[in-house]
């Protein structure tokens, strides 16, 4: 049998921990994992592209335990009521090849992209970053809110989308979770939203190369948090800022970023620094204060791969809904594969015993 | 909601049709899916190896509908008790990027196996076959030999294993199916297996470059159907077996194969013929009845799929368990993933009303 996590159980969980508990327990996990870094097999993930989305597998393993997620991103999908993105994943033993967990990682997408974009600007944005504008009012926003003003302090958001209905979403949202402090401003452009702002999130959808942020609206010292940009021919930043004189790249993993970043739109030798190298103190996330920081995030499997085997450690602390999936054969005698198909019930009597059969010599 | 197909289900399923039905059936929906190969997106496997192991993926999509199987291979497993290989998939709708139905492969994947065998055995051995060697007496073993006694019209199974245990057991299990007029002769060697054998079918698991089968062994017209070598490291014929001077090999898959299959042993330029070919008549699959035709079989995403897809249509014709699970969120409002967090509850109330919160502006 095999763990399983549905949508309801992860609500649960959530909700008995707090989102900002379990933001902040998982970006603990994902740094970790990225302070091992060389102990992962690490691959660009396997993508499937069709005229209006597109089909990812995203397989990583530390040796000790294998971890897959399979994520789409279908841009259309909310003009027919559908989610941009849906996910689920796998937490696998690596000395048996089994599956141990099963699951749903739509929501925890959400929450541990938040958690890594939160976990890069605590080391990328300036100390005294108290305004943040989140350009992008969509699934993902409010876990970029939460984790913001939760991990890096957050006092005032300043909200724009294209699409005003998503902001009042947004808006409404925040107003529920009472987060103390802070300050809710919704505005009518991005040049309006990003005014004053120490950290910029972009998080738009469009699945092509959008430009979302011109240099004129990037302060000296501001930090940039670029969610939105994760796939060949969808990005959000104009290249000049990228190109900034004063500005340093963080990615997650080279190879795959050079495909799906930001950073598609420069030259192959373009310098970055790779979130590892900040996390183990090798490379600064940020050198001065006028510095421009830039976290082109694309999401890895290692954050997969953490948060699997977070939600796996909790499933099995946390009380309530426990539920497993029959997924993998239990046999008696692992080479009678096709006594499954025979025998007569699933519990206890495994192998029924029968007489032996004639064998002819 | 996805439906979900878990091992009591498929046991259900294939009990309901017979398994001669179901991998009749099911050979039926692989062959008409090689023939419109050129639909179909496909990749080499998605592999991770261990010393003691591999954990696979492997994708593939033709345009409408996406699958792949998670397929682990750990032959030190069955001396723990547990399955060489385990394998579960997962049928998608590539318009969406929405996962339809998840569900159990271990048992599938053999029964797809001997779908595949069996299907191009049609095509490659002599319509006057009766008498098949079954050289390794595993888990596939009994899958194997239902299908070449329901679909080739073998009446006589030559059987050999190293584990006389394993043997036993393929002969207890045949013994129990009664199938009409099958000799069924447990063998002391391999080389006492294939006398008289117009097919030898060999289907071991011993992870490392093995030769079950020598040249000596091979009588003019025989077909091999080679199983058991499926991943780098892994095959079971002679090398020599390949290079025959009246030798046709056919494969899945080619760039796969050069990899995974016993062609890994031959130089880059041996020439092969993809089953695509014989099963839509441009190429022959046998030309002359003393040919010695080898099918060299590692196994390809394609034939999962067909079987996530013939799953799919026999789960939702045959009464009994059906099981969903909540893999992925439905919401009301797509873009609110996180009311997903604070709502009641799941059912009906999708999107608790609210008053609206007030907005600085």
């Amino acid at each position: 049998m095999v763990d399983f996590i549905g949508i309801e159980r992860v609500r649960e969980l959530v909700g008995a921990l707090s989102p900002q508990r379990f933001i902040a327990e998982l970006a603990g996990e994902i740094a970790a994992d990225f302070r091992r870094w060389e102990q992962f097999d690490k691959s660009a993930r396997h993508a499937v592209h069709s005229p209006v989305g597109v089909i990812e597998l995203m397989p990583t393993s530390d040796g000790r335990l294998y971890s897959f997620k399979y994520v789409n991103g279908h841009p259309k999908n909310t003009s027919e009521g559908l989610l941009t993105v849906t996910a689920f994943g796998v937490l696998s033993d690596v000395n048996s090849g089994y599956p141990l967990l099963l699951s749903e990682l739509t929501l925890t997408t959400a929450l541990r992209t938040a958690a890594t974009s939160a976990l890069a600007a605590r080391h990328m944005a300036r100390a005294d970053s108290r305004v943040m504008a989140l350009i992008g009012n969509g699934a993902q926003s409010e876990f970029q809110s939460i984790a913001f003003h939760h991990m890096l302090g957050i006092r005032e958001l300043r909200l724009y989308d294209t699409d005003p209905g998503a902001t009042a979403k947004l808006v409404d949202n925040l107003a529920q979770l009472r987060l103390a402090g802070l300050k809710v401003v919704a505005c009518r452009s991005t040049a309006h939203a990003v005014e004053g702002a120490d950290i910029i999130t972009t998080v738009t959808a469009d699945k092509r190369n959008a430009t979302i942020l011109t240099p004129d609206m990037v302060a000296a010292g501001a930090h940039i948090n670029a969610v939105g940009g994760d796939c060949p021919g969808k990005t959000e930043l104009h290249a000049d800022i990228l190109a900034g004189r004063d500005t340093r790249v963080v990615v997650e993993f080279e190879p795959q970023s050079r495909i799906e970043g930001e950073i598609q739109q420069m030259p192959a030798d373009f310098a970055v620094t790779e979130l590892t190298q900040v996390l183990t103190g090798r490379a600064p996330g940020r050198a001065t204060a006028h510095e421009v920081t830039i976290f082109d995030s694309v999401g890895f499997a290692l954050e997969d791969f953490s948060s699997l085997r977070y939600l796996q450690r909790i499933h099995q602390a946390e009380r309530g809904l426990r539920r497993t999936v029959d997924l993998v054969p239990d046999l008696e005698d692992p080479k009678n594969l096709f006594g499954l198909l025979t025998r007569d019930s699933r519990s206890g009597d495994k192998t029924a015993t029968r007489p032996p059969a004639r064998v002819s010599a």
